[in-house]
């Protein structure tokens, strides 16, 4: 089975935390592929460089200086500062953006109510690139980037592609997406940290919803990730962000 | 034959040098590998980071800012700038840095009259990566970035990269090294810019010597290349760096 991971900017921004995922995403065993965000890293250097950062609802507006800071940041601090240290760990970690090898290929996004600018929706994911490579004994990690086929990159978020790069490699392969947040699981009751439900089915969902143990924003979680294994994802896991690669986690699937 | 490629910093800063290189580079046939430095677009962005460039012989002093700036630079900005023209070619580009698939293990240089900081000498190529890649349909863009195995980017030389490439390379297939110029290539006659010398050998190179055909800047170029060749590579062809896809140009052989 393999295993797509997702980390989050926030924690590769911090030294500390960012060794500690690593030191647990290399534990895992089997076919794997880590995606990673980088947002807070391209803010600092934005700033650095006197660009302002704009958001409209959580999303990067994306102008042609931004572009190159998520470019630098995404494609070049961030990647090869999680691949030198994968690399160290003893993890044959190879980077990636959305044009290496056209592994992501995408448009830019349509102008509605915001200009949100060089954003890429996904059209494809080259899988076979990463099926060779995994095959090949190599761990992908893929960089928040798209491009749109005429020479442009285009900043993606990292959780859209996590999610359509697990739904592509499912068609293939068994897959599982893996994603990580601030507690070891879905809470049975949400004052005893250890009481992580261990699986979750549609049958289960319906009956906890009802029972009230799961609600607020564990819904539109545990719905997206049904909506990963309606199209084809083996399982979702949620668990602690730092325990990747432990045994501790909510499973869902069907 | 594989033909390993060298694009310098210079043309990678302008854009119409840097498409009309790609456009000459997507028309060689066959497999190849591309080898690009960065250096003038580095110091751009040091410098409006308020970091101050400082040489040495003509070779980057890459303090700890230095290095996330060339880590940028290099792994992201330029290489990405360049997989993403070449996929818009219909060229299958894929870009590494010397961290990926461990494709360049180095070790930091060590100190002796100058401290050039975090900067890489090269202990080994992972060749099988790039002729796997290639196997694959795949042109690797490599960027002038090594690493350390203990988690830690350096900055390497794109010319060495590239003549350390071609070597490595030259163990397995037969493999030529493309570097490019401000002529289109060695000539007969330096006040006829068409007097380009077809072919040169060891002994030939010896009689355009005495003959003064050949002196002062060609000598050390060709004195490299006759390493390249002596260490296995099959031959050096030295030509316009727009005009890598041509055919004119010296060929450098046994």
């Amino acid at each position: 089975m393999i295993k797509v991971v997702k980390v989050g900017g926030g924690i590769i921004e911090q030294d500390d935390a960012l060794n500690a995922f690593l030191d647990s995403f290399a534990q895992i065993e089997g076919p794997k592929v880590l995606v990673h965000g980088g947002g807070r890293l391209a803010t600092k250097v934005a700033e650095s460089l006197g660009y302002k950062t704009k958001m409209v609802e959580g999303r990067r507006v994306t102008d042609e200086n931004m572009l190159e800071v998520v470019t630098m940041v995404y494609g070049g601090l961030a990647n090869k500062k999680i691949v030198a240290a994968l690399q160290a760990k003893g993890t044959n970690a190879l980077g990636l953006s959305g044009a290496d090898g056209n592994l992501i290929a995408a448009h830019k996004r349509p102008v509605k109510d915001v200009d949100y600018g060089w954003v890429g929706d996904i059209d494809a994911i080259n899988s076979d690139l990463l099926i060779n490579l995994i095959n090949n004994g190599f761990v992908p990690v893929i960089a928040p980037l798209s491009h749109n086929g005429e020479g442009k990159m285009l900043n993606t978020n990292a959780d859209t592609i996590a999610s359509t790069v697990a739904r592509s490699l499912a068609q293939k392969q068994e897959t599982q997406l893996v994603l990580g947040f601030e507690l070891d699981g879905v809470l049975r009751d949400f004052n005893d940290k250890s009481s992580v439900i261990e699986k979750i089915t549609p049958e289960l969902f319906e009956q906890y919803k009802s029972e009230g143990i799961i609600s607020d924003g564990m819904i539109p979680k545990l719905s997206n990730a049904f909506e990963a294994i309606n199209a084809g994802v083996a399982s979702v896991k949620i668990c602690h962000a730092l325990k990747v690669g432990g045994v501790i986690g909510t499973v869902i699937s069907k």
